[in-house]
C-alpha cells in the first residue's frame, strides 16, 4: 500500500478535530482527510438507525478518497456503528475513539472503578462498558449521559459558573462510586478539561480518548507498514456538509491553530 | 377548496408541538398534519443554504398530504426560508410564526422597547425586528440569541438553578434597555415560560408565538372561507424523519397530551 495516502478522520461535526489535533502532534508526516457532517449534527441524540445510515455515507465518501485507514473520531458513531464501518472499509484498517479510551482507562485504573461521560446514544449504546469489561472482566464501569456539554462547548462557556453547576450535577452519582478515571466519551469533552478537573479533584484521572487514539494510530501505522515517510509536514483537507463559516470560527478553538480552506460537499 | 383538508405545520423537530398545542385549543375541529425534521434537527445553528434546503424538502412533502395551509412553526425557517415556502405553496396560505409574534408585540407594547430571544439563525437573520418595524417604524427592537435554551428544555431542566443561571446571563443586556415584552422566538421557549417570567419581572410581558399564530390561523381559515364545519374532533397525523422514541417521549411534555402513533419517513 501507498504510504502516502491519507488517514480519513470523520465526525458528527466539529468535535473531532480534538482527534485531528492530537494526530497532528503524534504524527506530524501523515496526511489527513478530515469530515465534519455538519448539516446534520449532533448525532448523539439521534436514532441507531439513522446514526448507521449517515456513517456509511461518509465511510464511502472517505474510501472514495483514497485512504490508508479510518479513525472514527465521534464516540457516538463508534458506540453504534462501528461494524458499518469495518464491514464497508474490508482490509482498510478502522480505529475508533472507544476502542483508545477504553484501553488508556483499563490499564491505569488502579482502583478497578471507572466512570464514563458521554451523549445519552454514547451511554444508552453500553459500548465502553462492554468493552472494558472484555479488556478487564474484573473492573466496575459507571456511565453518565451529560447532554448539555457539547452545547455549552459550542458555546464557548468553558470556564463558567453554568458548566460548573451543570458538570456538577451530571457527576455527583459517578462521583459516590469511588472511581479513579473518568473517561471523556465524546470528542467535545476535552474542552473542559480544566473545569472538570477541579470538579472530580485530584484523585481522580481524566482519560482523553483523542490522545490514546492518537497512540493507537501510531502505534498501527508502525505494526502495518504503512507510516509516512514524507520528509516534510503533511497537508490537511477538511470537508463539511454545511457552509463552512460556523465550522471555522469554532473549530479553530478545537484544532489550536487555523483551519485553512475548508470544503463543502452537498449531500 | 374541500375544507376538510388538513392544515400543514411544521418545524425542524420537537419544538413546533407548542404551536400544535395551540392550534388544537384554539381549533379543535381542524385535521393537522405535523412535520419534525428530527433526524437532522436542529436548524438553529446551520447556515441559510442548508436550511433553504431542508425547507424546501419539507415544504413538497406537505403539499403531497393535500394542505390547505401551511403553518412555519419553526422561528428558524420562518425567519430565513419563508419565501422557499411560499414561492413553492403557490396559491396555498403560509403562516408563521414571525409574523404571529411580531404583530402581538408591536400591537401591546406601551412604551414601544421590545426584546426578542431565539435561535443565532433567527437572531442574525434579523426577522423579528424588520417585520416589527415595518409594522410600527417607532418601535425599538433589542435581540439576544439564547442557543443553550433549546438543549436545556431537551434535558427536562424546566426549572432549574442551571436554567435560571443562563437565563440571567443571556437577558441581563436586554433588561437593561426598558423593554416592556419579551417575544418568544423560539417554540421551545414557551416551556421556560415561568422561570423567564420570573427572571425578567413583572414588568415585562411574555409574548408566546404559539397563541398568536393559533389566533391568526383562526381569523385567515375564517377570512378565506376554508374553515372546518366537521361535527366530531379532528385526527392529527404526526411525521419524523428519525425513530421516533425520543419525538414520542418529549413530544408530550410539549403537547401536554398523548401523541398516539408517529409515522416515519426515509429520505
Amino acid at each position: 500500500m501507498d504510504c502516502t495516502r491519507p488517514i480519513g478522520v470523520f465526525d458528527s461535526g466539529i468535535g473531532g478535530l480534538t482527534v485531528v489535533r492530537a494526530l497532528m502532534e503524534r504524527l506530524p508526516l501523515e496526511r489527513i482527510v478530515y469530515f465534519g457532517d455538519t448539516a446534520r449534527v449532533p448525532y448523539g441524540i439521534k436514532s441507531v438507525a439513522t446514526i448507521e445510515h449517515f456513517t456509511a455515507q461518509i465511510t464511502d465518501f472517505l474510501l472514495q478518497q483514497d485512504v490508508k485507514m479510518l479513525i472514527i473520531a465521534c464516540n457516538t458513531m463508534a458506540a453504534v456503528a462501528a461494524d458499518v464501518v469495518r464491514r464497508r472499509a474490508g482490509s482498510i484498517p478502522v480505529l475508533d475513539v472507544i476502542e483508545g479510551g477504553a484501553r488508556a482507562a483499563v490499564s491505569t485504573s488502579r482502583r478497578r472503578g471507572i466512570a464514563v461521560i458521554g451523549t445519552p446514544t454514547t451511554v444508552n449504546s453500553n459500548a465502553y462498558a462492554r468493552r472494558m469489561h472484555e479488556l478487564d472482566p474484573g473492573v466496575r464501569v459507571f456511565s453518565q449521559a451529560c447532554p448539555l456539554f457539547v452545547p455549552l462547548v459550542e458555546e464557548g462557556w468553558l470556564d463558567h459558573p453554568v458548566t460548573q453547576l451543570t458538570a456538577e450535577e451530571y457527576l455527583k452519582p459517578v462521583l459516590a462510586e469511588e472511581v479513579d478515571s473518568l473517561v471523556l466519551g465524546c470528542t467535545h469533552y476535552p474542552l473542559l478539561k480544566p473545569l472538570l478537573k477541579r470538579v472530580v479533584g485530584p484523585e481522580v484521572r481524566l482519560v482523553d480518548s483523542a490522545l490514546t487514539t492518537a497512540e493507537l494510530a501510531a502505534a498501527s501505522l508502525q505494526a502495518l507498514g504503512i507510516a509516512s515517510v514524507a520528509r516534510v509536514a503533511a497537508p490537511y483537507r477538511f470537508v463539511v456538509t454545511d457552509v463552512p463559516l460556523r465550522f471555522q470560527t469554532i473549530g479553530e478553538r478545537f484544532l489550536g491553530r487555523s483551519l485553512g480552506a475548508v470544503e463543502k460537499v452537498d449531500w
